[in-house]
């Protein structure tokens, strides 16, 4: 099918597609005359991916493409797969500089996932964003200790937990992961939206 | 103290400092010469929690400038307080255009929380992200309703509960509010980094 069937079943504007396809996020269609190409239905479901990690999970194009090249990568193991999906979600920040602070910061976060018992990897980026929070914290006056994060790593560990074992495992690989793409970037936007209308529903309450 | 020391203990560069001075997001301090003004322990304060809203949350300068009009709102009450905390964590998405299948998604969201006996705002945020999820899950070719948000609706309501419950309602205003705004942005980030750490133990436990 021509271009603009493809944008119109996904929802997009013809340029948005014309712009993903320069981008590289999209394969490009098989060439039917010099300036002409046809597009399948692989097409349209990529640009509903796409559509999807973009307006719900507010990722940026840099990342969609991490992700993509992880989803078209056949050597990565079904494990290594979960760990790009969980990294691609990861918030480009302003890198912190690495103080005494943070440095402390870190070494606490680092005994307190190993007591946690959890087997992540030592560069995992989720280490130096818990250490980045401490010492946010910290600066803010708060005389906090890593055990501040034990009952948010319960609920991650419980949450965390039934997420992997819901995916089965006898799905073939591209949907295996693009249901972990999809299961990390959305409903992490989906348990922050419900926190933020559980906050207001009992602060109301509270206050009633 | 001269701005050079106030970035100093703020952990900030000079030139960062004086962009939220322009930015309106740093009270001026008290002009001691024509080209001289002085900075007390507030200013620090309130550089220090800008620098978590953006190390930390990876919020962006106008989401920062709304929370500390916020802040500085007498007349918001601590419930819509706790509102704004959360509302300034919302996410700029790029607005999906509003079509029967979005329409149809919002209506079955606002039929789910109203289900959950949860009292939030008609149009609190969350409801339509909620909506654009369940949406977006759909195009992906996926049969869901609004239950496969159960799970994550009764973590929220359970972290909810606990964290309003723990701010001590003998605090001043305007302690009791920066302590929602950072535990609302905060622990949202530590919440979403432990969620990815788990992903990557639970998915290395069940490949082994």
């Amino acid at each position: 099918m021509r271009i603009s069937e493809v944008a119109r079943r996904a929802g997009l504007p013809v340029a948005t597609v014309k712009y993903y396809l320069r981008e590289g996020l999209l394969p490009a269609g098989t060439l039917t005359a010099p300036n002409q190409a046809d597009y399948g239905e692989p097409h349209i479901r990529r640009l509903r991916l796409i559509r999807t990690l973009r307006e719900v999970g507010g990722l940026e194009i840099e990342r969609i493409r991490r992700v993509i090249a992880a989803i078209e990568d056949e050597n990565l193991s079904r494990h290594e797969l979960f760990g790009v999906a969980d990294r691609a979600r990861e918030p480009a920040r302003t890198s912190a500089e690495t103080t005494d602070e943070t440095r402390q910061a870190r070494a606490e976060v680092d005994k307190f996932v190993q007591g946690l018992g959890w087997r992540v990897r030592p560069d995992a980026a989720g280490r130096q964003e818990l250490a980045d929070a401490l010492a946010g914290l910290r600066r803010l006056g708060r005389e906090y200790g890593t055990e501040v994060f034990r009952p948010y790593a319960e609920a991650a560990d419980r949450m965390a937990a039934w997420e992997v074992s819901a995916i089965p495992t006898s799905d073939p690989r591209s949907v295996a992961v693009e249901r972990m793409v999809v299961g990390t970037v959305v409903f992490e936007a989906v348990f922050n939206a419900l926190r933020r209308l559980a906050h207001e529903h009992h602060s109301a309450t509270l206050s009633a």
